[in-house]
């Protein structure tokens, strides 16, 4: 069987930078791109692809160079996905509600080359720069004109001397006949992420260019996303690439419906306009698009939603239902590059009352059909849980789209990748007895309270269901007797006569188990939240612990 | 960089077999297989595969063994894709319409280990091992015994004896909680498939783990195929792995309908019984659906039709098209695993006329997604040709489902897969100004009259054209002069009064340029086929061999 071994032909690296050559050849004439008044072709986005990649090597970028993007949903963000992986750099797109300090940061741990910058953004990353340390070398910067819109923030005492390249002119001056860089191995990085939520050192996620192409076909199969789909951008593309989308929308001919900011009329505006049928978000997105009362916001076809994060809250999931979207629940993390389980639905659901359907649709799922093997684990030992809906464990996963690691963090990365040959997600969860994964909480989260693990999720989902609470967390208080107390945030509703710390324990007595009831109640105005959005539990469990531990007249 | 190596967690090895294992979970409840009245669910096919698997093994069975395969598209055709390489063997489907003595041939080549036989097919598969060298080994047989039907060919003399196992007696003492045996590596070998047409030596074309995954994604998304299609077989699993959708229906939920012969009024009472959505086959099938004129094979909802081979004629198109067939048209071949090009249909197309539209839809197409690359080249230089829709070259293609080789066969592997790492597919065709594939001919049915290439489809495309051809096949006929001039071998309709040659040459000269019209016309009654129903070119040209050159006189 000598003859038998892999060849060129066969073995050649997988890339998702195939489809856009494709894609200008069988979608040539399609729209790729909308964005207020300017449309593109793919004939046109492949060109003009090209062309800024040769700009973009002639800069002196080639493989292996972070080249680092700060702009929202927008045309040149989308080029950026596939010119910038097409010289062999790596892409690293940075979250744009982060402040110049954060920016800094990431682009000095990156050692980012080339950064790409919109307009709005400009004095935010000129502020990063200045404060790199003096000895350092900055980064080239591009500026992302936008011609399209004015940007109300000026760039202060900033001037656009820093930014020596303008987008435009690279698009204009470079070579439509440019050879692209093919990696040189389907495991050569292609993205860099930087997750969010933590104030420790960062965490950059590199996926390779095999983990990207998994991650993207996967998805569209998933979601069985057909050709010529429309696609509303209101999930950030910097969130771990859009999902996969910004690529997967070049393998199916897609139209990418680009905007600058999420606002509620304008995507109904989008949706009627361009007769959208796919869109991606967090619930909050859906929460917002739930609140519409305009009749005219009412789909005249259905709009296919795919979210993730968290659970769609019941109501919301009836509310936008009812409006017409069709919504599919996934579950997916940064280091997985995209959505890895999803709750694939089953037609004899169809026949369950609303609310027997949403809690079934809130579970996660079932692993996609790119990841090879997904398992819940008692975290010490490696040992798969019962499949009893009960017993929790740390979820992990194979596949591949699992990524290479942690750009320089040898330690971060073997800590998450285990030698064992599995991604440990950090989060905690029970299989059900049909084989569904529900998610439970991230496994910090977790408290330990007399050696019972009261899962935070569980705790939050019953405040949340008392009327007067509009946020709702919950964390570790250190105890001296219980180890760990369940401690609960509150934020409450406008409006609403309010809670006192019994009323809430006593709402909780009745529908938890003892040891899960919060033993501390403490109101806030609003909980601290992250640039994403996400409630900061580290600040949370900084004031727990400052609280000390509970006085035993309290139990 | 030194942590951004792969690991375990992504570099696992891709397989389609952990489909089925998800289906079981995803779409448990979901028929899987219906044939006649027997009807499974997936997670009872998933349960079935296991049982099997672990038997097989039981049997010795294991990594790097071949297993053969003798039966239409039955429940247990369709397991076998699954329970054979769960146990690490390799799946070699054999066609059944070989005769004994080509079916002694392959499993002797093959050195199958194995032979799973349907009951129609005992008698022949007895005498091809009977046919074995009385030294050598036998496979273990097994008999496919199907209560669901009667078959009324006996098995003669043979006696059932000669199979020591029973098909449903290694499902029902397997172990269903068998740990399959996952691939080492994944360019381990999952199947062997021979290719027709040819006297010659067996081709065995192998392909890997990666492969079957890659050719099955990419058909799935190439096809646009939806969750929970109901597909018809009315395309043989034994044809290139059923062009990869017997693996791709346990990745979105389908329904198998199995079908033991194609016939057309079995096949239009089994699109309305199970509503069925989708189905594969060559144009002949897409011939024989046309030509119902019955009112109730009108079809209620669309039925997407995917077609390859040959491009379907014009008039079939138009007529099944009506019928309420949506065809899309495809180029694969087996040593590419399934369909690697096909004829994206562009928007604007849809506003020609019906016979622009076949015209177009008659071209092969653009790359799939699964696809890295695909040139039209000099065979010689190995440099690409202009692409203006004119100048012809050999198709070569790159891409991860490209065949690992030929079994046992390193210089027919060299031949096909070339150091330059392209796979040369020996069919010559060009490319349009748009980007767009058209084949025009096997390279070795080329003929060189004079200097120039003749492709044979083209004469042959005109000679179909004349309305008392039923059949027509050109080959070269050796002339001293031009080297090779042309020759046409015919067979008439009945009841069309008889053509003769001055006619033929006559009714080309108006549509052809002058070296391509035949110098030689011959008429049959039937054009010689091989089992799968090709005319046999290679008999055609021993006759024209045996014409001699041309005398002088007849130019």
């Amino acid at each position: 069987m000598d003859q038998l071994k892999p060849s060129l032909a066969n073995s050649c690296p997988l890339t998702p930078l195939t489809f856009l050559e494709r894609a200008a050849i069988a979608y040539g004439e399609i729209p790729s791109i909308i964005y207020n008044a300017t449309t593109y072709t793919w004939s046109q986005t492949h060109r003009r692809c090209q062309q800024l990649a040769s700009s973009i090597q002639s800069l002196g970028i080639g493989r292996g160079h972070v080249v680092s993007v700060v702009a929202p949903n927008t045309p040149a963000m989308y080029e950026l996905h596939f010119a910038v992986p097409m010289t062999g750099a790596i892409l690293n797109t940075i979250n744009t509600r982060l402040d110049a300090r954060m920016i800094s940061v990431l682009l000095q741990h990156s050692e980012s080359k080339l950064v790409f910058v919109d307009k709005q953004f400009q004095s935010n990353v000129i502020q990063a720069i200045k404060r790199f340390p003096p000895e350092s070398q900055s980064p080239t910067l591009v500026l992302i004109a936008d011609n399209e819109v004015s940007i109300s923030s000026n760039p202060s005492s900033s001037t656009t001397l820093d930014f020596t390249q303008n987008y435009e002119d690279l698009v204009e001056k470079g070579d439509p006949e440019f050879k692209w860089v093919r990696p040189e191995s389907e495991q050569d990085p292609m993205t860099l992420n930087y997750t969010s939520g933590t104030t420790s050192s960062p965490k950059g996620v590199v996926h390779s260019h095999r983990s990207i192409f998994i991650i993207t076909i996967n998805s569209l199969i998933d979601w069985s996303v057909p050709k010529h789909p429309v696609y509303l951008w209101t999930l950030p593309m910097f969130h771990s690439n859009g999902w996969s989308f910004s690529w997967g929308m070049a393998a199916v001919g897609g139209t990418n419906i680009c905007l600058r900011k999420f606002d509620v009329p304008f995507v109904y505006h989008s949706i009627r306009a361009h007769s959208v049928t796919h869109m991606c978000g967090a619930p909050v997105i859906l929460n917002m698009l739930s609140k519409s009362n305009s009749p005219t916001h009412r789909l005249k076809t259905p709009v296919h939603f795919l979210t993730g994060g968290a659970p769609p809250p019941t109501a919301v999931l009836l509310r936008v239902e009812s409006l017409g979207f069709v919504v599919s629940h996934g579950y997916g993390f940064t280091e997985a590059a995209g959505v890895v389980v999803s709750c694939a639905w089953k037609p004899s659901w169809d026949r369950l009352n609303a609310e027997e359907r949403a809690r079934l649709k809130s579970r996660q799922g079932v692993r996609t059909i790119g990841v090879t093997e997904l398992d819940v684990v008692d975290t010490e030992s490696g040992k798969s849980v019962n499949r009893d809906g009960a017993t929790v464990g740390e979820v992990v996963l194979r596949g591949g789209s699992m990524m290479l690691g942690y750009w320089k963090d040898p330690a971060g990365t073997s800590e998450c990748i285990k030698s064992n040959g599995w991604l440990y997600t950090g989060d905690v969860g029970v299989i059900y007895p049909d084989g569904y994964l529900e998610i439970r909480d991230r496994l910090k989260d977790v408290i330990v309270s007399g050696g019972e693990n009261v899962c935070s999720l569980e705790v939050e989902r019953v405040l949340h269901g008392n009327e007067a609470v509009e946020e709702a967390a919950v964390v570790a208080r250190p105890d001296e007797f219980w180890g760990e107390t369940v401690c609960a945030f509150l934020s409450l509703k406008g409006g609403v006569p309010g809670l006192e710390e019994r009323d809430v324990v006593e709402f909780c007595r009745e529908r938890l188990p003892h040891y899960m009831v919060p033993k501390t109640v403490v109101f806030m105005d609003d909980l601290p939240k992250t640039s994403t959005g996400k409630i900061q539990k580290v600040a949370l469990r900084e004031i727990a612990k400052s609280l000390g531990s509970l006085p035993s007249r309290a139990r």
